[in-house]
């Protein structure tokens, strides 16, 4: 039997354990590892095994970086922009405010030189970025009172974090940092008087719509927000060519169908929530004016003093400024028609 | 060495043969096929190769469907409404005029049933269709002389094939069916008055420009065109388990691969349309409207006729229709927004 272990190596069993973000209660988001760790092990015969953990069971959600970069898991479902506190470069690998759309954020990745450029900057943390994900435009959150004008900023508790929280700050918000499992219950008390999400399907879940009635869009500060299976190098380095190919493919596939799966839920959901008396608005224009003057001057800040967040931004911006343009042609005016056609 | 067979069995040695129906030239679609051949061989340590050939080299381009279905190749790399021929219930599978968009049709395929329902119908003709590849919604094209109103259209000579030729049909227009090799021909010697192709990245390749400069949008009867691999039912089923896990995972790289480089090839390549001389138009409302109408009544003959295109009408157009409401809310706004952003 002298060449069976030959062979046999060619295929070798290897487990790998995925902390996630997410807790399992969010089962769109949370599955997309599932859904790369199913692949996996399909494709390989079971010889690749990859375990997912909730957030919470082996690190907390906005640690799983640290775990992935540490050695303590292989690997990472999470969002790149949790990890601004270490760099905003990081906020580009999910979104910054106003930034790219789902379609327009797997172009820059994948065709645009987004992924390159991105994975030289986490290169510096130990780990490869795989993208794997995306919510779609995010709703601009749960208001107990009406956002009428800019004025209504002003003093306003948000549980808002990141570069979103920023830019609200300058307009007078001031941002509350609360972990997901303790948002309803600030939200009920009172003790902060607004709180974004994700969107009706995730929302729902979370039941805002039985504290506050006023469901504000478009989540500008989130408008395809795309999240990553971070792998740690050395991990990454020790696996077969072919489990890496696997592994890559199968991000692919946790990638549209996080977003299959969030298109597919959240229209039933909004008409679940509309029917429970959720009214959903649109954010006054002098406030969408004023947060986009904000962002930039935010993003010039960030230029300023870092030349690796002047590097990502200088490229993937001039890449959304050509992109909005060509859709607004034939995609933009296509959908426009469709929205507004008898049906 | 008595092991070592049952060993190596576990990942034996095929080779296939893909039919594209895309000449290399349109090297964004043609090479959808080349990402999913790589991926394949690459997470199969080679064992698995799938060899690509073009337009015309096994069997013309409009005929790799029947290639598939007679076991000719193992697969194939297509379009479905290219067979709307043999019954009108292909165009589901790509695209029917004011259908999916490129992100709708992924939810409906992945999320919404669309899969399990197209492959019901598709199993009739021995072929199993899985996603590969859309284009986004293309654009309206080439016109010799402006297109003002409905009046225009009477008379028109266009090359465009399918379901958009037999809407515009009922509105006067004469539909000619020309292979891509020989449209350019036939619009510079003014046997015909118009052609719709792709969109710019595409167009410009093929040289209309140098002819005619009203270049329309947005191209209604393709708002989101899907492409598939369609496998021969009993390939299907002698492949490895394994190697359908590979071969399904790849493919969704293909499918995001071909719309994340059209939509990183678009943008340029309309600027320099543009600078030659291009001059974009929108399709006048009379038209659009008329269009529509139109539409609908040619969907309410063939339901009437065809149970099966009626079973498959009858359950995307109210997937397509929650999706559309759900998306008026905050992916449309966040896109308007940014498309009348200064930047």
């Amino acid at each position: 039997a002298s060449s069976a272990p030959a062979i046999a190596q060619s295929q070798p069993e290897i487990k790998w354990r995925l902390a996630s973000s997410f807790p399992k209660t969010l089962d769109t988001i949370f599955a997309s590892a599932d859904v790369v760790g199913k692949r996996v092990a399909a494709a390989t015969n079971g010889k690749f095994q990859i375990q997912t953990f909730s957030s919470g069971e082996i690190v907390p959600g906005n640690q799983v970086l640290d775990a992935v970069q540490n050695g303590t898991v292989q690997c990472g479902h999470t969002a790149s922009y949790y990890y601004v506190g270490k760099d905003p470069t990081f906020a580009f690998g999910t979104a910054v405010p106003f930034g790219l759309n789902c379609r327009q954020f797997n172009a820059w990745w994948y065709a645009g030189g987004g992924d390159a450029l991105m994975n030289e900057f986490y290169a510096d943390y130990n780990v490869r970025g795989i993208l794997c994900g995306n919510t779609g435009a995010q709703m601009g959150g749960w208001y107990r009172k009406e956002i009428k004008s800019l004025a209504d900023l002003k003093g306003l508790k948000m549980r808002i974090p990141g570069f979103g929280g920023m830019v609200l700050a300058k307009l007078g918000v001031v941002p509350q940092q609360i972990a997901g499992g303790e948002i309803y219950s600030a939200l009920e008390k009172g003790s902060i008087d607004a709180v974004e999400w994700v969107g009706p399907y995730d929302d729902e879940k979370l039941g805002f719509n039985k504290i506050v009635k006023n469901y504000y869009y478009p989540g500008w500060w989130e408008g395809g927000p795309a999240l990553h299976l971070f792998v740690n190098n050395k991990a990454w380095s020790e696996l077969p060519k072919d489990y890496q190919a696997v592994l890559e493919a199968a991000c692919h596939e946790g990638n549209t169908m996080m977003m299959a799966r969030y298109d597919a839920g959240n229209p039933q959901a909004l008409k679940r929530l509309v029917a429970a008396g959720v009214r959903p608005k649109a954010f006054p224009k002098d406030v969408m004016d004023a947060c986009y003057k904000a962002t930039l001057e935010i993003f010039a800040e960030n230029c300023a003093k870092n030349p690796k967040f002047k590097k990502v931004h200088d490229h993937v911006m001039p890449f959304r400024n050509d992109l909005i343009t060509w859709m607004r042609f034939t995609e933009n005016t296509f959908d426009d028609f469709m929205a507004g056609a008898k049906k």
